[in-house]
């Protein structure tokens, strides 16, 4: 099953994706179950009730230009993981702890849906703004000192993470603070899908194209720490909560294609990775999962505005 | 004012004190506002209302006993700053940018209000579980690209703030991580002066005792970065929304007292570091403001709980 959060009327909405362009609004098939991911996935049997309301329903409506939200918009908390690939260690000759998973913390509001406009930061506050194409891993069932091997009881699903991340700030200390929080920076979806379909994530690749271009292409067991490690990691220090998101980490740049020349970027001088800029678009694909689709667009110009 | 936020029967409230030991709900005085503080502040005229409404009222309720939760219980993101105070920059011999501010966030996990319990690892998990006595900001209008001159139109309050730590899991990598969000190992409050009451908080001190014995002394006015420039610093990566909550960052140790026989504490062997054990009082005063008190219990043995 594949779940998105989108949002009508002002309102935050779910949905079960049923064809390549079509969807079911979960308030017609189901109006007593929660109009939010988060709150559905605390239910004990959620996703088996949506399950069986959605069995057998075509889709109603197009999920083209549909508002699509982050697979959920509130969670209680958004980890990412810093290198926690291989090639990606290597490229940037950082140093992290081979025996600990590196983690730090992203905000709601850096964080927007399939389709909608990631933010460039103007050239005055940073020029170095990067895709990151990552797994998302979503927390079901909750709980605390999770083993290894029970981790796959806690999850509901996966989805596609763009770990979007302006470098000259994330440079400015060792955490990387609002490196990694600027406004609608990066994003999340289209769906959820659930583990039982997904399968084991081990087996499947993340892609991250440019402007159509592939810029990162790693197969998914590469990692220094799998999915299960984290959340024993995790759940050792806090009891999970239902919607949870764990970005599992970047893979390497591939390097630049035949005839291609390409500046090295940043100051680890990598050969392949290319800033975003205004009127690009980024896509990064989970295979048998789907494609988070997000254009670029300028953000505004750096002048004092009270809200 | 003084705005508590509280839990009643299952449900969030907040309430106006209105003397040592007494405070008005804010359901009895102004039904029509919200029940939650961020809502409140998110109201442009949401403090001068309840102001007008509290106006020459007495308290009906009693402060003891009260479950006090978090100033904000469900901000949108709690920041924190490392290596704030240049003696505890000393005392640590850790470098951080003299040019930026040093960031990390902390989950609504992490956090409890005044008077309830802070869980002490087990020992098989972390021994080092310390105190950090820090001044809390709380954002009152939101905004983008503030200027440090504008800054104070945008806080809300003040609070005080306890931003316990686990040192082990802390040191685990570049970014802190889950060493700053372990269950239940920080708070915040009793509550929120508001910023026209408490004045310029580059006058007051922050405290810190545990068990009654003074373990942090220090002015506000020795910050490397004030409460302005921060506010300055990361609203031009996002927007500032109400509720937001910045710690400032905790001063360095007071020596051992006359006749204490004291061990030096964690990797950098800081003399006047106390750790939190279970049966341990902890509190964080800043001056002009109020008292932040947290008995500190043991958690659970490390086995596997799901939820």
């Amino acid at each position: 099953m594949r779940i998105i959060s989108y949002e009508e009327r002002g309102a935050a909405r779910i949905g079960v994706v049923a064809g390549p362009e079509s969807f079911i609004p979960v308030g017609d098939i189901a109006p007593s179950l929660p109009a939010s991911l988060r709150a559905l996935l605390a239910m004990p049997d959620g996703l088996t009730r949506l399950k069986d309301a959605a069995a057998g329903k075509a889709g109603t409506r197009s999920l083209k230009e549909l508002r699509f939200l982050p697979v959920i918009p509130d969670p209680h908390v958004t980890w990412a993981l810093a290198l926690n690939f291989k090639k990606h260690i290597e490229e940037t000759g950082l140093t992290t702890s081979k025996e600990f998973p590196h983690l730090f913390i992203r905000t709601p509001a850096s964080l927007v849906g399939h389709g909608a406009p990631l933010l460039c930061p103007p050239p005055e506050i940073a020029k170095e703004f990067d895709y990151e194409g990552e797994l998302c891993v979503i927390i079901g069932r909750g709980g605390r000192h999770i083993p290894a091997a029970k981790a796959f009881d806690h999850i509901a699903g996966f989805s596609c993470f763009n770990e979007g991340s302006v470098r000259e700030y994330q440079r400015h200390n060792r955490n990387f603070g609002l490196g990694k929080n600027f406004e609608r920076s990066g994003s999340v979806g289209p769906w959820l899908m659930t583990a039982d379909e997904f399968g084991d994530p081990a087996r499947q690749r993340v892609i991250t194209r440019l402007n159509g271009i592939e810029r990162q292409n790693a197969p998914l067991d590469d990692m220094l720490f799998s999915v299960a490690q984290v959340i024993q990691y995790l759940s050792a220090g806090y009891a999970l909560r239902p919607g949870d998101m764990i970005a599992m980490g970047t893979p390497g740049a591939l390097p630049p294609h035949p005839g291609e020349t390409l500046q090295p970027s940043g100051r680890h001088k990598i050969l392949g990775q290319v800033n975003m800029k205004p009127g690009d678009t980024v896509e990064v694909e989970i295979t048998g999962l789907g494609v988070l689709v997000n254009p670029i667009v300028a953000d505004e110009k750096a002048a004092y505005r009270p809200v």
